[in-house]
């Protein structure tokens, strides 16, 4: 058996997120379905991180394991070959040992949240960015950002469905960056997030940029170790998944 | 009666150009179409550059009248309100005299013609872009853009149906640029363009690109005065309407 780590992008707007349900479709049935197609024969895949419905990719991971070994840019070509017309495609390949696991092995996960700040509806960025009308306060949300930092109990910021044992966690990174044009981009880092943390904390930032809180507010959500005391759920349209270490 | 200048923005993927065809959806169509909700009657709008089907638009400029006066955050939010949900979007209005003509007053149109250089198909970006998997070599494309500037007779970059009087046109910048990531944009600014004229320039660039051509070899070809002679027409996917000059 031959291992193969692969880096994945996809636009998860026509998905109902990366895991396999019934009934309805996901990015984890389209790739299974054109991995089969090389394979001859079905092959689980293992993701680094489960992203929800309309939730996009730009460097996802996952792996599985083939009966034959095969050059990297062959199972790259193929996968993408048949993954075709779907906008999901594998842009890297590697031949890793049975060591290696997507989501065990994960170190530390890199999201971006991109914000589209304008009056206009959203044309090209619709459903790929969360357009805002009302003008961020971008510094204070910075501030706000700042309080979230390091290791603390999320529960304000977790989905009530999460699954997760804990609730504390280490945020390595939440930064607010003014981008191209009217676009911020948030970026978040952590070895992991609990369900719903990062549209959580976008949702509660965004309250802070348009002036409705201020930024220590977001330090009472924070300890308050409440869903109730966040914001809002940020939609699920701004969201990219970047990068994984291993 | 008052002129009111607009400012417009597109993704040209759903439709057959800007101009009204029977029996295919365009974007003056879709426009007019929600201009008539706001002003209770067909009005006729004027478009700096018609597009053809599939290009897109960052700053298409068009102009209309209107018997009222309107603020004109109320055009471009009511405007705005009746586009939903075609990917159209008025970006700026102004109010203006009537001696204003989105066509006949432009000075200079900014184009912008978007690649991704790389192997796996496009995800995000399929129909907004280009994608060339053999490595181009912008240096040399840019050596051989050099050629093209300034005042000549471009039939070699003309459609052959194209419809304007002259040959002759004087290009003033045509630059090719890596952007971000695997992107690689193409810009080129001129008084006005033939049918066609952007799009057989970035063709022919992506020869010289390839290494298929030389960049000498552009020379020839547009000295050739022959449709013939020059490269292919790149597709309409990556092809922006960016600004108009007045």
């Amino acid at each position: 058996m031959q291992r193969y780590k692969c880096t994945v992008e996809y636009d998860g707007r026509p998905y109902h997120g990366w895991q396999y349900q019934d009934e309805v479709i996901s990015v984890q049935q389209v790739f299974e379905t054109a991995l089969e197609k090389l394979a001859g024969t079905f092959v689980r895949v293992y993701v680094s991180g489960r992203t929800d419905a309309g939730v996009h990719a730009l460097g996802q991971v996952v792996h599985f394991d083939l009966e034959k070994t095969y050059p990297a840019d062959v199972v790259m070509n193929a996968v993408n070959h048949y993954l075709k017309p779907d906008p999901v495609a594998i842009v890297d390949v590697e031949l890793v040992d049975q060591e290696f696991h997507a989501r065990f092995a994960s170190k530390k996960r890199y999201y971006m949240y991109r914000i589209i700040n304008r009056r206009p509806p959203l044309t090209f960025e619709a459903g790929l960015a969360w357009g805002v009308y009302k003008p961020l306060d971008i510094p204070a949300m910075n501030e706000a950002a700042q309080y979230l930092l390091g290791t603390h109990d999320f529960t304000t910021f977790r989905a009530t469905e999460c699954q997760a044992k804990s609730p504390v966690k280490t945020l390595e990174r939440l930064e607010v960056v003014a981008a191209e044009g009217q676009e911020i981009r948030i970026y978040a880092e952590s070895r992991s997030f609990l369900h719903h943390q990062v549209r959580n904390m976008v949702g509660t930032l965004v309250l802070v940029g348009k002036g409705n809180w201020k930024p220590v507010d977001v330090k009472t959500a924070l300890e308050a170790c409440d869903r109730r005391s966040g914001g809002p759920t940020a939609p699920a349209d701004g969201l990219y998944f970047v990068r994984v270490d291993y």
